[in-house]
């Protein structure tokens, strides 16, 4: 097993994560976003979209999305599982997941902030706001599934941790990354807090990977 | 079982096609996102992030994202199913779906090209530019992966629908909302055109909704 991945890519934080929750370990090859090398035919012959991460194993295409190799690392490796044990459970904790990682984190990556720069002339400052907007409004509207449902537990949904938890933190870190602060959203807060005293969670932390500053 | 939904968005229309693959017709409830009946507190209380779709049944929560909307509607009813049987095969289809839902149409939302025009400045002529840009992406490296990958079939992924049909057909009919073409993603092209002779795509195509124009 092998993954591309690099340090600022909250999409790899995600499922570096899922890797440690399994006892999963595989060989890391790096991309630096920085340095455009996932622009490079090299990696887009790996995944077309330019996007990280990607994650080979066996025979087949390289598999890609976050999410996606989440679900086929707890379908492969079912203990500890990442989602509930029922449908509606199950719904609820992918819809989280997608909250996060569909609806805010992917509005604020490096090609869309290039792309505003380049388009519309919006700066650096802009560029945070932009981020500041729809990672806020993202935790905004994870905060309250959290607080009117009584599904939440110790962790998104429940008592124990499942995809939620892993897309939910990784928003939660990039909003911070952008300079932002949780105290608008104490509940996730709480939850985010308690999934950083799982190693798990605290190992994958983009600032502990190679290369972070 | 209650959807509430609106003929434009593009999210509602990917439950839509879901729905009627399994041979549901919920009672449906129109949202007018023209009229932004999706951010009045009657519906915020239904979906705290405001957007469509949600669905209504039983007790608990209602069901948010159409991804996790799928999946639910896959497992509580799986025939004829969704998702391929094999856990690769699902990484791959659910992958596709997240490209075309997660990467692509959730750049070119209302939400987001009213910010843009609100905070930027961005006129109606940019912000067709950007979402020909978001969704054309998209479409490329799904087109990418399609060519180049030989679990392509008749459809997405092998030779019957699956979740990434359901997702990228959206995508597409997003695109060609935008006024943009379908040329440049010829193998894609064909699968939307097989797609579309089917009753629960054909029938649930945006135009062909109450309120449509």
């Amino acid at each position: 097993m092998k993954i591309f991945t690099f340090w600022r890519s909250l999409a790899s934080f995600r499922v570096r994560i899922g890797l440690n929750l399994k006892g999963l370990a595989p060989e890391q090859v790096f991309v630096d976003l920085f340095k455009g090398q996932h622009c490079a035919p090299a990696y887009l012959a790996i995944n077309p979209q330019g996007l990280l991460p990607a994650l080979i194993e066996g025979e087949g295409p390289p598999l890609v999305q976050s999410l996606a190799i989440l679900e086929y690392l707890d379908e492969t490796h079912p203990s500890p599982p990442l989602l509930p044990a029922d449908p509606r459970g199950r719904a609820r904790a992918r819809a989280l997941a997608q909250i996060a990682a569909g609806d805010a984190h992917s509005l604020v990556t490096p090609r869309v902030r290039g792309y505003l720069a380049a388009e519309f002339g919006v700066d650096e400052t802009g560029q945070t706001k932009w981020a500041h907007h729809w990672l806020g409004l993202g935790l905004q509207s994870i905060e309250e599934h959290l607080t009117r449902e009584s599904e939440t537990g110790l962790y998104c949904h429940g008592d124990t941790v499942t995809i939620a938890d892993i897309s939910v933190v990784s928003v939660a870190v990039g909003h911070q990354l952008f300079g932002g602060a949780l105290d608008a959203y104490p509940r996730l807060a709480e939850i985010i807090d308690r999934c950083f005293q799982l190693e798990a969670f605290s190992a994958a932390h983009p600032l502990k990977q190679p290369g972070a500053p």
